[in-house]
């Protein structure tokens, strides 16, 4: 194989590199511009450069002599190892056929990454151009005399005048205009401006200040939030800070929310506050890593939903729980962080993506912008799964876009030992179709508390394989008396952990009503793909997948085909991009002609309100069977030949 | 004659309006747009509409019968008259020389006004062109559907680029955001716009509401201030209110307010808080008086010298009176009203005309808007005369300005009989050149209390003509033991009016200080003026001179020019233009294309620094000396020939 063929993810930082042919995962680092702790520069002395390989240990080469000088047998085992000291091993590529494509998983401790790192932007190590709507300028301001009397302001635009190929004068922020006096006549005339857009001059400092150009690119999930910290002079990363949604204590998903702004008069205002607080919190969280001042930081770009979009904005989102689903503004805004209430500087900007509809939002288009599917010529599906389900098709010539109810369960929530992706959840599973055995991983390798979406999804697949759930999604009547089925009054459940392997005094089980919610969700997604291929024009089938979100990072991509969930594509054709919404408000933070794309992006992209469509309720229950009432859609999947409809 | 030679001034209105053809004053005003009370319709019979003739009684018709019915011999004795029985006194016009222009001056009582009188506007009689920057717009908004569910923000754009030309789409005040719901929802989609500046959607109201469109103009001066509220859509002025600027509390001139800023840590703040509550008093007053909601009130616009512009601002003037006197902006500025407390429409904006130097500020721009001295094929004198004094010298090619400390003095500041305009002041005074003896009147007719402006300046020139001061400015040594002359220690004062003639319990006289004090003010003007003209690129000789300022409006110009303030002109070429910079303000309010020619104006316009050009100390030496040292400068003041040199 080639060395093409392997891409890396690394967390946290969401991104995802192909490895060329470097000799170490830390030249590979380096290579990338993302710059971790070294004292003796790769030699392997040191022990600084320790890093998890989260998956495809088993590409890399085993541990060294002098990783076992570092790191202890018990890490090493877990996928500790020494960047210098990691290599790709060539001996277990030769099995790997033409065509197919392996991934790594790297991740790098908070300690580990210095405080530059480039930011690598596009699914696929596309870089964004620097181009950022904050540029700072050092300029000498002609002093005033009295043969030309000339005001603070117009002698600051006069001198940026001569430096810029600006035509006409600055606008000014009207805040700023006490300043300037002071400014200027402490600072001997010499100061550094902040312009945002070419346009407007929103900050005035004393001195040289330009190598201080900050901004921050915020990913508002229904879950989690995550601000990026980012260098605007240089693109590069500079810290990454992440925290849960605190509205997740008013309700776990949007509707709840949204409910309980209704319920309650102060309702918006309090889950507008908590969230301002969380980002605040995650401002001063990066800037202390950064050793960096909020007051350095200019402009934030903010992605989110559309419920979470409107809520961060101090915008009622109750119409958007109604049908016909109407949010407040589509286009992209931009405020004034004051108006906020966002602690960076006083006068900075923040911008939002626009969002695409009441379901499907700014989050979105951030994928759209950094997956690039509107430069792609081949047909191409993503789905972004997250706490809510949005579902992208589309090509260089149109998008289409819907959003399924799909999410939550593959966040755990109504599932009896459902959870999110935290220590000791179950992320991996596989059952002997002989004993029904069940051997398992954990995040973190705690003892085991319940099950993530990607130990439901190997859940249901394994179930499948081993014949103990038919294609309808009931448990087999021919397995139903195994021992590793126990009896809950009249059902049964089948179990994943028993009690002496956990710590909850009880049996980690999978119950019938458990493996409904997870066939609605992957009935959800499938039919709402078909049913937005439907409505639109597209010509072509679909070519490839990519999987968005950090849940679409970390599930098994050949069980999500298996149990239905995405269309029959070939695994090499599976992709699976990272935290692609978070990356598109990174890009948009680093070059503002995205912004004025994706308003363009924004004419050419259909909504289609999927459970509307007539033809939704039958695609539906069709694709409520595994993989899909309809063998014919995966020819590929062998397996179900054996495996009972009933 | 013809009546094209008689100008009419209208207080409080400040307007100048030149009487055609009407029968009577009722008609005149009606055929100008200023509706005034009347129940009759003009026939004399309801006695409603009663005004005063403060000026120019000798050229209207004697009482009628019918206007003895309605006012008592003592009003009519003042000049009260009924408006339609009044006309022109045809006889008393036979008098009058070809090319000599007469001018009345006619008081509105405040009851007399009806709401809606349209704004007249220049000087002579143009009026400005109705192009706010405040449009109102109704519309029915598209209601959204599941096929087509567009946020309500872009189906209220896209209704909007239906009704305008318009090709992208308006911006939108972000606070207005969360009003758009409820608005668009409880009016079933009838919503009514405020449109600024063609561009920004600045309101959103429930219904059709386009009638209530108004904005205020704001004239701050150093003394008194006025606001103008005008109907947006006509142009109209609804109401008028004045009030002493309170600042003044703490400081009579600019100077010692900056002063005051300077010494008290919190002195801008509080000069910046008395004067928003002064404007904020006028806004409720002319709301008042025209049933009207201060949030109906989309736009301010304001004019004021440089510190008053700053001050209400709230910019720190302090570099204002510093060498080399440095402001902090000079273009015209657009600010949110609640950036600044004023309580207009939440979200309506307020426009600042561009100043244009340290000591000639948005007044003497709105001067030079309002008397369109840049369309004059004459050079044309127009000098300001407020607390400060401005002096501008321009025609169609060039315009020049500068400013003198001339003012107080004209208002009473430093003469010790000084006072302003107020009632009680003597206006107008002649000296019996045999006797010496002292005819005056006083505002309101009320027993003397002092001296204003225009009072000072008829007994300089009266004193003159009379031979009582020499052409130095001195006490004719002749003269000094005349029984009208009475000893303060060891100076002698000139009495004005004996203690039994007013209610003061002492004589009210007039100092040789006093006259020195005059003689600076005068000095400054004229003086000022020859610097200005020294140092431009006039060719010309000045050919007309406008008097602006409510003082400028109420002087002798005759007694002006006798002094030696104002160049020797013929009377006929003097113009009083009334309150120039408060109509330039209202002009900006109708028509937000002079904001752009403010700002081209403002390249054309140069700055001098009368004081510290070389030349200036021998000017105003000379100019000390009535009317000047050089009396070939003033060939037509034949009197002097007379007047002793010392």
């Amino acid at each position: 194989m080639s060395k093409e063929q392997i891409l890396v993810d690394i967390e946290p930082l969401s991104r995802r590199i192909l490895f060329a042919s470097e000799k170490s995962l830390y030249e590979f680092l380096i290579n990338n511009n993302i710059r971790i702790k070294s004292l003796c520069g790769g030699l392997g002395t040191c022990g600084k450069c320790k890093l998890l390989i989260q998956k495809g240990i088993e590409y890399v080469s085993p541990p060294s002599e002098k990783e076992y000088n570092f790191i202890i047998n018990n890490e090493l085992d877990k996928g500790w190892r020494l960047a210098c000291q990691t290599s790709l091993n060539i001996n277990k590529f030769k099995e790997i056929k033409e065509n197919e494509q392996i991934q790594l998983r790297i991740f790098l401790p908070e300690d580990l990454l210095l405080e530059d790192f480039k930011i690598l932007t596009y699914g696929l190590n596309k870089e964004a151009e620097i181009n950022p709507a904050i540029k700072k300028i050092y300029t000498i301001v002609e002093k005033p005399t009295l043969d030309k009397p000339l005001p603070d302001l117009e002698r600051i635009n006069n001198s940026m005048l001569n430096l810029t190929e600006k035509k006409s004068k600055f606008s000014f922020n009207f805040d700023l205009l006490n300043l300037l006096p002071k400014i200027l006549r402490e600072s001997d005339h010499r100061i550094t401006l902040t312009i945002w857009d070419d346009e407007e001059i929103i900050a005035c400092e004393p001195g040289e200040t330009v190598e201080n150009n900050f901004g921050i690119a915020f990913d508002i999930g229904t879950t989690t939030i995550v601000g990026y910290l980012i260098n605007l002079n240089t693109g590069k990363i500079h810290s990454v800070a992440s925290k849960l949604n605190p509205q997740t204590a008013f309700g776990e998903d949007v509707v709840t929310r949204m409910t309980f702004i209704k319920d309650n008069e102060d309702g918006l205002n309090k889950l507008n506050s908590v969230v301002i607080n969380a980002l605040n919190d995650l401002v001063l969280r990066t800037c202390n890593r950064a050793r960096i001042q909020p007051s350095q930081i200019y402009e934030a770009t903010v992605v989110g939903n559309t419920v979470m979009h409107h809520i961060f904005l101090g915008l009622d989102p109750i119409n958007i729980g109604l049908s016909p689903y109407i949010p407040i503004v589509q286009h992209g805004l931009n405020v004034k962080s004051k108006n906020l209430n966002l602690n960076i500087n006083n006068h900075g900007n923040v911008y939002t993506l626009p969002i695409i509809a009441g379901f499907v939002g700014a989050d979105t288009m951030g994928v759209i912008l950094s997956s690039h599917v509107d430069e792609e010529k081949d047909l191409t599906l993503i789905i972004d799964i997250g706490t809510n389900g949005e579902i992208i098709l589309g090509n260089h010539k149109i998008i289409a876009t819907g959003s399924c109810a799909a999410g939550s369960a593959l966040e755990g929530a109504h599932i009896k030992d459902g959870m999110r992706a935290a220590a000791g959840a179950i992320d991996s599973i596989k059952i002997d179709p002989d004993d029904f055995s069940v051997s398992y991983t954990t995040i973190k390798n705690k003892k085991p508390v319940g099950l993530c979406g990607s130990g439901l999804i190997d859940t249901v697949a394994e179930m499948l394989k081993a014949k103990i759930l038919t294609r309808s999604g009931s448990f087999n009547k021919d397995c139903i008396e195994h021992k590793r089925f126990i009896k809950h009054g009249k059902t049964s459940e089948f179990v994943i952990a028993y009690k002496d392997e956990n710590n909850l005094n009880r049996d980690i089980t999978i119950s019938q009503n458990d493996i409904r919610e997870i066939q609605m969700a992957k009935a959800a997604f499938y039919s709402g793909t078909r049913v937005i291929l439907h409505n639109s024009n597209f010509k072509d089938e679909i070519k490839q997948v990519f999987l968005a979100g950090a849940f679409g990072n970390y599930i098994n991509k050949e069980n999500a085909k298996f149990i239905g969930m995405i269309p029959d594509i070939s695994d090499e054709k599976i992709f699976q991009i990272g935290n692609a919404a978070g990356i598109g408000a990174q890009n948009c933070l680093i070059n503002k002609e995205l912004r004025n794309k994706a308003e363009l992006l924004l004419k050419n992209i259909k909504y289609i309100e999927i459970a509307t469509k007539k033809e939704f309720q039958k695609e539906y229950a069709e694709a409520m069977y595994f993989p899909h009432l309809n063998l014919k859609y995966f020819p590929s999947l062998k397996d179900y030949a054996e495996i009972p409809k009933r």
